[in-house]
């Protein structure tokens, strides 16, 4: 594992050189309020929350790429710093309120600040991926995107029944075919839930796939079904074998 | 003007604190064949001719970006070195052949080189470009990019009528904008021609405007009417108007 680290590291990666056909991407790694921009004014219990990370995502990530021999890109600082999986014009990008929660140290936050974040975080991130993808297509190196989160099981109050979500950006093939390899699992299991491209979750596909024409998709994991080490591997072990005939499917 | 030199800067940029609301990009800017990468093996005629670069199109887009009180971010290297319009994976991005030419440098390119050309010339061209933008952003600064090209008038035996074509990538909006405005002008425009995204010319506008939602337009001039300083100034005056009033149409 190569993993790179550092104060002002918001992105590590592990085995850059994996041989898989996938690149495994989590944006919502981490909870993480480095020293330089503050807690935002945050509790205890909202920066344990599911407002500040996707619980259970790293893990899972990390047992997929481990299943897939693929690299793995995730971030190392809170969403609420900055999403990683919103370009810098969005509200969503630093927000100044995430469901129920005000994050005070977003809210009004002075332009040169937002220039600073996007500089200092998204910039890194997204190049960093880039660099990694476009050396491999370079190479004439087989490479598909898949992007790894999780969501709460309740939201603004109500239950999501939803179990996995697969989201696609523009290309749908390698979403529609994890979706019918899905059928196999004992998971409530749905094309475009809890989220979809329309509601702007997509970007990193958008950004990193779609414009270099590789196959991607998002997974969505309810947090709940990933809650400890060994049910975040399990579930990694299982997806692993699934995406990988997915994609042999569309090629 | 802020300029980027040195023998290993494959870009330029010019006014990145400009304050008008377009970015002008010029991936064809330039002939030159830096040492490190030796001249492919090419004669003298053909480095001057228009497959190694887009004749005209730098003073245009100085002009152009002049008139627009724009940035202007351009390539300091040939296209025949790497097409920075074209991903890593791509043919054409290192071309082995071009309209008629056999590119010695490029035949049978090993692996190594196509990687190490990406990372020297590909990923810090478009980081540069997508760092101006995404500050822009982040700073909700109006922002919409405009890509500036040439072609030859002919093209593998062919003469081609069409002066002045304008292209899209997947929103049309301001091409088409650009398109109408264009009536007024002594000149032959044309909608997608003579290249049009199927053609996969639209790579710099897909990777670098349309997963960020910001308007955007391929210019392509045909070069015999940008052959002098003079044509390129005077064109460069012609066209900002235009495109202000275009972009002002569609937001």
């Amino acid at each position: 594992m190569a993993s790179q680290t550092g104060p002002d590291q918001v992105v590590t990666v592990e085995n850059p050189e994996a041989p898989g056909p996938f690149v495994v991407v989590c944006e919502h790694a981490s909870n993480a309020f480095p020293a330089r921009w503050g807690d935002l004014g945050l509790s205890a219990g909202q920066k344990a929350a599911h407002i500040a990370w996707d619980p259970g995502a790293l893990g899972l990530a990390q047992s997929l790429a481990a299943g897939l021999e693929a690299p793995l890109v995730a971030a190392t600082v809170s969403r609420l710093v900055y999403d990683l999986n919103r370009p810098p014009q969005s509200a969503g990008a630093m927000a100044a309120r995430s469901e129920l929660h005000d994050i005070p140290g977003n809210a009004g936050l002075p332009t040169a600040d937002r220039v600073a974040r996007t500089e200092a975080i998204y910039l890194p991130f997204h190049a960093t991926l880039r660099a990694l993808i476009a050396r491999r297509l370079a190479a004439g190196q087989a490479t598909a995107l898949v992007t790894v989160h999780s969501f709460t099981p309740v939201y603004n109050g109500h239950h999501r029944a939803v179990e996995f979500g697969i989201i696609h950006d523009a290309d749908p093939a390698l979403a529609r075919a994890v979706l019918a390899q899905a059928a196999q699992l004992p998971l409530i299991s749905r094309l475009n839930e809890p989220y979809s491209a329309a509601d702007a979750v997509t970007h990193t596909l958008a950004l990193q796939a779609t414009p270099q024409g590789i196959r991607n998709v998002m997974l969505e994991l309810r947090n709940d079904l990933i809650a400890t080490p060994e049910a975040q591997q399990a579930m990694g072990r299982t997806l692993a074998p699934l995406l990988r005939a997915a994609l042999a499917e569309v090629g």
